[in-house]
């Protein structure tokens, strides 16, 4: 794979003269017209040791307007990083649409270094790419252009490269081959990059393998593969039409047969009137809460972070529910983040970037107050999205609440339902107490109508993102205190199974 | 002071439900208001261990509308926190315009348990304390409402409380009396109590003493606290009257006699005609590069931060001097922050919050390309802000920067001038080279034309903020190479002092 970038190409000073000035301005204008578009652009620096991939950052960074772009290096972790699944440090650095991030060495830099140290077996390896593999697409799928530059070149040409380093130098190169086996590690180098590179070579986000012996040529070469990859991102066809072809396991809004019979969902199957006891609800509260409270100590000295997801029909008492499980965890270990509009930082990225921004650090708890479902509740049934984008949603919040479970957090999800009927009689009731009034406006009364609608989009959630390491709790909502215990119920076992 | 916290006052229950009622309902209407307002609230919530502060926060959280409160715990800092100054980890968890931020602690945390451990000598304390009110100072004239809740009781009520924890829950608490030593402790808290509260009990934002005895009297008194608090800001005189004779010390306008003599200033000083010779700047050049290089390592291994600031008249070559720094530092360890417009979430908080976001941790450096000067440059000279905000912003920028440095972090400011010709002869050139065409537009006009406003704001910026630790650099642009290597010879320097 890596022949071609063993030729010895070069350029001589007269030609990358005339070539940057052309560069130069293309480029520009590229980036210009990308903002215009609101088009975020990644460009993932990454390659042998010795390359000059800091060379090429800092000549991009010259060439582009440097006000719209950012470099990001991925390099020592820091706790915060270390205490998330691993692509919370990637989510934090994601360029704004508009904007170009420049990641040295991004999302390849940690597998090929415990690759090629031989901390990570293949399998290991090919499980990230996978991972890799995913993150992209979603990035596509939200309009990126991602740009992925190899740098490479001969044995020969790196063995010279170390000898001219001073010995300082070298110890901040984790990959370069030792003296006494430079072949042999030239080599499992090599070999490392070849699965990393093709496993990861998608369509839409190919390599680019570029000779880096000479400096020019290889900076001259960047330049216009990412001025030609700029380029055909303005000429590329309408996003949603490209988007629905790449999804074929997207929704198409049908999950379920279109018979009556099949229309008896999940829903229509909670017994809204389970009720409970007044003073048996008062001592298994108080019982509930106290071993959250223990429980909750325990997660955090076994640094095991907790997520509960909260979503409901408007009115079935979710934020009671979620006091009942506050008011039991120390408030230095929890965080409740009630998602409304998005704000504008929010809405220049990936819809996931705004629950990243709040993943908890080990061994604390988050607990959203909506969530990432609403662009396959509201954003779908009010129209906020178009239909390309909510039905691929499914698959992207199934792969980040695996993500998230994948690096040990505790993930529960609860649907809170009542009747119609109740909620009709509890928006009066909000509407007569005067501490209430300020729940209810005319929005709620607008989804109150759609509320068939809403049904529909729920059943199609349920049906498509319930996980048994992320599962759905359904919940009767019609008495209060009954729903209120079995979410603390839900969350206590949950808890106890695994501190 | 505590004497008051030690009467043994209660409420029946009959009485706080009456009393919650309307309590809950003035609560939210406040909340409401000041939303409609924008004005943020901090509530901070302190005191004498035990006292249920936990509770008190929990009620807040029942009372209030969840969806706008925030509930911050400053507990065990993460090394992110500990890499930077210490104020660093209060500004990433301020509450926007228009929200209410619970402080759990707050910044009288750390300072109660140092000192209550010994571990700080009162004048460690009353020196942190002294910053705490430069803090809530600005806060207040950024039109937050601060209220702060000191929560106490008597001797046998904590020591009946400590009885009844188990031995888990003791540990957790950091200034619970040990039994043997139980009023001595206890004596000693009050003490430490007393400097802090005493210390920080400022005209706007008051300590409120609250007797934490009977849960129902501490609850509604808060309640009530707050509610009083809110109704007051909402009718409050206009915020610039109110500020303007709450800053002295602030800027009229004229820090130098108005007199012919005195005009000359430190700008008019700078001989902007010194010029390098070609062959001279390349060997200097990589000579510094190569120094900068080494140094900025040997930075990173002794965990010194670098903050650099650059600011210039337009054309002055501000992008160019960076890119000669950033070139000659590993991008791993730098990072360059462009200042353009905010974003909705940075005009959401204090003008400072943005630039806060980007403090380095240890052993990197960022470099501002424009920074917080624009209060005093651009939004002063263009009216983006009022007279009481800008004049203020001294005092605010010279605290900032003293906070770093004494964090230390070397801090070093660049004002890149040029003469009024030379401006007109690079904006000509800028129009002719296509891949400069970019850079110049209207408002670079429009600000040649200010060009005497501007110096006037310049001059007073530069006497207003020039300190030995952070100081001003007053770099002769016209001939570019010069310019840079004057910057890249005071980084150098600067960095060669301290690694």
């Amino acid at each position: 794979m890596f022949a071609t970038a063993k030729i010895g190409r070069s350029l001589s000073k007269q030609a990358y003269k005339t070539e940057v000035s052309e560069l130069r301005t293309q480029l520009l204008e590229a980036q210009l017209a990308l903002k215009e578009k609101d088009v975020p652009v990644y460009v993932i620096i990454a390659g042998i040791e010795g390359a000059g991939k800091g060379e090429v950052v800092n000549r991009l960074d010259e060439w582009l307007d440097a006000r719209g772009v950012n470099v990001y290096a991925f390099w020592d972790e820091t706790d915060e990083e270390r205490q998330r699944p691993p692509a919370w440090r990637f989510w934090r650095a994601m360029p704004g649409r508009g904007e170009i991030g420049v990641f040295f060495g991004g999302w390849y830099q940690c597998p090929m270094e415990q690759a090629f140290k031989g901390k990570w077996s293949d399998t290991d390896l090919e499980q990230y790419l996978r991972g890799v593999r995913e993150l992209e697409r979603m990035l596509i799928n939200d309009d990126a252009v991602i740009v992925k530059c190899w740098y490479h070149f001969a044995e020969d040409v790196q063995r010279k490269r170390l000898k001219s380093l001073s010995r300082s130098d070298r110890s901040r190169w984790k990959m370069l081959p030792k003296k006494s086996k430079f072949s042999e590690q030239y080599a499992r180098f090599e070999e490392v990059a070849d699965i990393v590179v093709r496993e990861t070579d998608i369509g839409r986000a190919p390599w680019h393998i570029i000779e880096a012996t000479d400096g020019r040529y290889r900076d001259t070469t960047t330049g216009r593969i990412l001025v030609t990859s700029m380029q055909h991102a303005l000429t590329a066809p309408e996003h949603d039409e490209r988007r629905l072809q790449d999804s074929p396991s997207g929704s198409n809004g049908d999950i379920l047969p279109n018979s009556p019979e099949a229309r008896v969902t999940l829903l229509d199957r909670i017994d809204l009137d389970q009720t409970i006891d007044r003073n048996d609800y008062r001592e298994r509260l108080e019982k509930l809460q106290n071993e959250l409270n223990e429980l909750a100590w325990k997660a955090y000295s076994n640094k095991i972070s907790t997520v509960l997801v909260f979503e409901g029909v408007d009115a079935a008492g979710k934020g009671g529910a979620i006091r009942r499980v506050t008011q039991a965890v120390d408030s230095r270990l929890r965080e409740v983040i009630p998602i409304a509009a998005p704000t504008d930082e929010e809405k220049a990225h990936h819809y996931l970037w705004r629950f990243w921004r709040h993943v908890p650090r080990a061994g604390r708890m988050t607990v959203f107050d909506r969530s990432w479902y609403g662009r396959v509740l509201v954003e779908r049934v009010e129209g906020y999205t178009s239909h390309a984008n909510w039905a691929r949603a499914y698959l992207e919040i199934n792969d980040f609440e695996e993500q998230l479970t994948d690096a040990g957090v505790i993930v529960q999800k609860f649907w809170l339902q009542i009747s119609k009927e109740e909620q009709l009689s509890r928006f009066e009731a909000r509407q007569n107490t005067p501490y209430k009034r300020y729940k209810i406006t005319e929005e709620d009364w607008r989804n109150r109508d759609k509320w068939d609608e809403y049904r529909d989009a729920v059943n199609e959630m349920l049906a498509r993102t319930s996980a048994r390491h992320a599962p759905w709790n359904l919940i009767a909502g019609n008495d209060k205190r009954f729903a209120r215990i079995q979410v603390l119920e839900t969350v206590v076992n949950a808890l106890r199974e695994r501190v």
